[in-house]
Formats: structure tokens, sequence, C-alpha cells
């Protein structure tokens, strides 16, 4: 199991950002996540994508980030640019092992920084956390996304000059 | 060279979002970002990360999309969901001629779709543009960020337990 923990979620401030963050996730190959701060519009939202797009991913807001942290069996990943460069920290996590990949917005305690086995930096310049979840999940997961069937009621079929949807609803 | 060109961009839904776009842009090896909506915060903010983290990324808002695009002399590619898949895609871009990226936020009207060589799509799932611009310049550039020395004022020390950071001005 791939899972996403967010933290340090402000609902007006990071509603979209969190939203990408959580798509991000789904899209790549995680199959859940977590978000600590209660938050019921943006759990409607990824359910609603999901019962369109498809796939099993699940989505809970409103935890304890350390409550989700002592449970957790397998490996804890933070995501951060001040990490272990991302190819050579990706070959040191057990891939048969589950994972939890920390997301932070903005400054994150010490405390996730310590508790994390590896920090994990995708670049060390300043970006996105949208992007460093999907290039960490694309290279922990050998690129499995892009062979990966959502078997959802909508699909997307690729096209480079038009927009190509099948939908079972309309059959 | 090559340059992201954001459309659609409403400064109070967007600007966390397009912040992120323009971050990424830079990180991940794109040379400039034109943001069609006037929009002085984002700006003033990017120039102060390029300032701070070194190299000599562009931005420009308040610009006219289709002015930039039929003065465009290379390629254009516009990122959506709908497109054609992005490894096949990327194949058939010459890396010898300039190439702008278009990035949408919501409903793109088809005039961009028209008017690009090519759609391409980061996987055929909703996802974040943040995402698919990461992933477009990973491969299209064949992972040149990973090697990239911004030479900036502040330097970042990949750690996997803590942060270091070396500053030029502290020197």
């Amino acid at each position: 199991m791939i899972a996403v923990l967010r933290i340090g979620h402000r609902i007006d401030r990071d509603k979209r950002v969190t939203t990408h963050v959580a798509l991000v996730a789904r899209a790549f190959g995680a199959d859940a996540i977590f978000i600590t701060t209660q938050d019921v519009k943006i759990k409607k939202n990824i359910q609603s994508v999901c019962k369109r797009f498809g796939g099993d991913f699940q989505i809970e807001t409103g935890l304890d980030a350390k409550k989700i942290i002592k449970s957790w069996k397998g490996t804890i990943v933070h995501l951060t640019m001040y990490g272990a460069e991302l190819e050579k920290a990706v070959t040191h996590i057990d891939t048969d092992r589950d994972l939890l990949i920390i997301v932070g917005a903005e400054k994150v305690p010490p405390y996730f920084y310590q508790i994390a086995d590896l920090n994990v930096s995708v670049g060390n310049q300043p970006h996105s956390e949208v992007a460093a979840l999907a290039l960490f999940l694309d290279r922990y997961t050998k690129t499995a996304w892009e062979r990966k069937d959502f078997n959802g009621n909508i699909q997307i079929i690729p096209c480079v000059k038009s927009k190509k949807v099948f939908s079972k609803g309309t059959t």
C-alpha cells in the first residue's frame, strides 16, 4: 500500500493545491490520502472523481498525523527540498513494504524530518509539493502509472488534436 | 528556448497553483513563463526566488496569448489530459527548435487545442497542470533538471535527516 499524508492544509489557502496533491496521489499510483485538516469539500470532490474515472483510491480528512505515523508499519518518507536526492533515495526504499509519503504545505515542523525514515528531495530548488509527489511516485513505481487501467465510467482516448471521451453511462 | 504560456489564470483562485506552475517551470528547465493575466505579486515572488536561488528564469504577466502564439517561431505544445501519450509524443518534438508549452487553468478554449502542434497528456486521468508540466519537462529534457546548477546565493545540500543550507550572503 502507498498512502500520502498531507499535513498543514489550510482550507482557504491550500484547497486547490491540496486537491492537486490528492489527484496526483490517485493518478500516479497511491492507494490513499490522509489529510490532517478536516475538509468535507475536498473529500467529496475527490470521491466524485473516483466515481467517474475509476480506481479504488481512498481519502480521509481530519486525522491526527502523529497517530497515523505511530501506527504505520511500513516505511515513512518525507518529501522536502532539503532531503536526499530522489534517484539515490528511491533505491534505498524497500518496495515490498507499505509506504507512507508525508507532504507538507509551507513550513514543516522538525518532528516530521526526524520521524521519517528518509527525507527525499525532488531537486533542491523551491517548486511544488504537487510536482514533487508526481516525480517521486513516477520513480518509485518505475512509471507504473503509464500502464495503469482505472477502468472508470469515463475514459479518455489519447488524441493529438481534439477531445475523445468514452463514457459507459452513454452507451 | 523553452517557455511556458500560462492561460486562464484568475488572480484570487489560482494564485498558488500558478505560482507552483512558475516554480516548476524554473526548476525543471524552462527559461521563461508568460502569464496572460497581469499579476504583479506573482511576478515579484518568482523574481525573488530567482534572486536567491539563481538562474536566469524570466517571468512576464499581462500578455496577449494569441500574440505570443502568432509570433512564436518554434514548436507549440498544449498539455491536456485529452492529448497524445507523453512517451510517444515527446519523440515527435524537435529539440533543436524553441518550444512553447501551453498550460491552462480549468477549461481551455478550443483555439488552443487547434493551434498547438501537439496536444500532450501526462496520463489520461484528471490531476494537475503542475504535475503535468514537471513530468513533461522531465521527459522532454531527459531529466536534465537533475544535473542543472543554478549557482544561486542560496544552495541546499541534500541531506537525509535535517536541513543543510549554504548561503553566499553569510560567508
